[in-house]
């Protein structure tokens, strides 16, 4: 079967962009190789766009000791499983292959958190994550307080339920868009360096 | 009982805002009559806040033939309430009522969308948003070609889509922080005007 | 939108009604200031309505120490809230905010009871009653002892269990006809006397 | 391991009951060679027991070309799993078994009512019965005019949803007071006359 | 209503069986007093029939200090309970109530296996059970070692998860071949002997 | 983190196997270069694991005009994902990528097959197994003339109904033996021959 396209939405030619999304857009190519797709599909509208990537990355592009850019990754690939998102697993799943090193962690957590073999600190973090995507109303304080006993700052607490909350906006844009990860995202972080 | 907190996370002082914040919350007080307590929420993580606001403004002051501002409070009420949000159903029950000017559309909503006394476009609108709030993989594209089929332009249908998508982030960071409404939207819409 | 009719079955004019409820729809409707809408819709069958009314007020007319009036109500607004019934939680609701004199509870605890700001006591009453509602075989012995560990009596107990029974007939009858809730209840108990 | 007690409630001797109950129940046990135990667990609440009977009877012993007496007990045989509720499931399973002359039919509606062997009729008015039982606000007009097109009268439809209401309110009183069937309902029904 | 066929798919005539599953068959049917129609329903799949008559064996006809035969049986029914299998609910009921010697457990455990007198051991398994043919993913280590806890050996706790898994695959071949129980089954086991 | 062991449960040496074990274990590791993990988790039981790869190979080595190898791998693809389980998902998506000379697919179906670049056969075989996986007594016999309306012989349509009933076995078995998948399946099919 031939690939469906991008996006159901208008895709706008990379040429009549504002160009201050032209010159981000071109930045993420030149750092990525490629220009992944949800750059592309909310491009035909400007303000959005600005938003959702000031928020993406306010939330992702952080390392603390409490939760690495890889943990970051790793909460959005197990919530959008739990979303049957596409685009997010297999976008932020390669993202979470190549921080945190590990060619096999992506698909353990797409498909079964609970098993993967993590710190318990991160179980601990997918358990609060995991069900405020599921089920928002049923996330206690009482659980937010484990994770400060697992070591999360406040600021570390809050990034998990910022992230969480981003990614249930990103998983459902993404389904109702049909929007289709490059083909570039399959294959990255799955083999060895120097191979 | 005496009312919990507006959040579980540090709420900073008016006057240690950055200026663009400040500014944007005196607008907001001024025009309101009160300042709404997600706005107070967010201020410690000012990019985010920023972001947020921005994105909101852009989805939810517009009005088009298809998509009236009522109509675009009224999904997120609907919305809201299959995520059990009480800061959302209740602010924005508020602001529906008001622009509706209907006293009693926002519970009808909130509680039984379903039955409510909408247009039938109304009704294919709510269908496809709480569908996408709830299950968001079994939203179909055929569902998308009812709205058209009602209606709708492509940025409207586009419009109901991110909406839903942005409140899906909105009701999660509500019960994540346990975001406490303001007593004064409970009452705000019910009372005829003159009265 | 006009609104809909009372019921999806026929409502009796008032002077054809059998004496005895004529007497008590007289008597409810001097009391309240107009006729709740349930008592019109389930005049059809006089041996039904005897029975249903007969079962409500021995349920709810009653303030015990472990269990007020105002506690009766809340747990018919968070049970109802768990079967999207707009007549339940709007006019139960109504009559929760003038019992607790509260005019916030009933919209908390229909949308929210978990952090609703309630007792240790009615928490844990909720938490029963709404698994009741929603998955009645997974309600254990050791739920209604830790109602008596709050200090409701074994009469207490039995009352939670059965006014959340008798709402789950309540409710369903509701939907089934689509009883719609009298306007008047909508504003009922949020407006301070005085004002 | 020995059988539990009838009830976790009271259940007062029989010669303590009001006079009026005592007739009854004597009656009932003349008639069917034991008494069925809701009738001893509902009989410390004797308000609620007497609503609770006359509900039962005027919705139950009833026959109309659009719904046998065997018709409704089976309704209440597949609602009642749809709750798991044991005491419902067995004892009007028994009378079901009864009714209909056919030692199989309870059994295939407990268990699994869409490929039981039943005409179209009760096919489409046990699939808004168990949606009313499990999901109430998804019934909808349109399901209500099907069971008129297979020839139920305006009092049919009624019945089944009211009896579908009343056993909602059963099935939960049975979980809570954790009821037990008595032991002579097992086997009614199963076995030929004449053997 | 006459009663629909054996299966879905072709049943072939006993003459026309491969040697060594007529023998089978012949043995079964010596043993029982009539062929159980689950042999009849596969017997179009000679290798199938096979595999899955070897499996069921291996799991069933074991009696281990830590799992009866009729505890086997039993796991059997709750878990083809959770999956509304009329055939193996009916037929497997009808083998645990003669193996445990008890005309109601059969049904009590279809029903609402929580409250059935089972013993703290069989409680446990059945929670087991019960979930992972419901919600496998959220089977835990820590529910394998409250077996052991209550005296199954590793062998023991193996036959749970196979016996489940086993039937998971059972359940769900009956429902997709319609496969009807025999009208034997029914009855076998409730009526003490020598009545 | 270190990764977990095979199984739960004992795994035996490859030389203390039975000689029939021990031969088609070798003949498969010698076809697929490795032992796939399952093959050694059930060699502790030997009539069991007999069993099982006799079904198993009977089902899944078929190639018909209806439903090719590559098209019964995506029905386990597709239903284990329903189940999270991730031995089933990662071992048999590997083979599927193999089988279909497709990179992208198994990755496509396992996340969101509805929105998969598939023949409208292939989603109608995917609906009907998926529902049969989630939720067995909803499968209808409409359905599976849906499937023959497809081209799908009578023996297709059984297939697609037992593979999906064996992987719900497989699929509880490897959640309750916490089976692991050999690194080897995570990056079979994803790079080109020739690279």
């Amino acid at each position: 079967m031939s690939q469906p396209p991008i996006s159901r939405f208008p895709v706008p030619p990379r040429d009549e962009l504002p160009a201050d999304l032209a010159d981000r857009f071109a930045e993420v190519e030149e750092r990525s190789g490629f220009l992944p797709n949800i750059f592309s599909a909310l491009a035909w509208r400007p303000d959005e766009a600005r938003a959702f990537f000031t928020m993406h990355d306010a939330l992702m592009d952080k390392e603390t000791p409490g939760l690495s850019k890889a943990d970051r990754e790793l909460i959005v690939v197990a919530t959008s499983a739990v979303n049957d998102c596409l685009y997010c697993v297999v976008a932020h799943g390669a993202v979470a292959r190549i921080r945190a090193r590990d060619p096999y962690i992506a698909d353990q957590v797409a498909v079964d958190w609970r098993k993967a073999p993590l710190s318990p600190r991160m179980h601990a973090v997918l358990e609060v994550a995991t069900r405020l995507a599921a089920e928002p109303a049923a996330v206690t304080a009482a659980e937010l307080e484990s994770l400060s006993a697992h070591g999360l700052t406040q600021d570390d607490v809050w990034d998990v339920g910022m992230i969480t909350s981003f990614f249930a906006l990103s998983n459902r844009l993404a389904h109702f868009a049909a929007l289709r990860p490059n083909p570039e995202f399959f294959l990255m972080g799955r083999v060895p360096r120097g191979r």
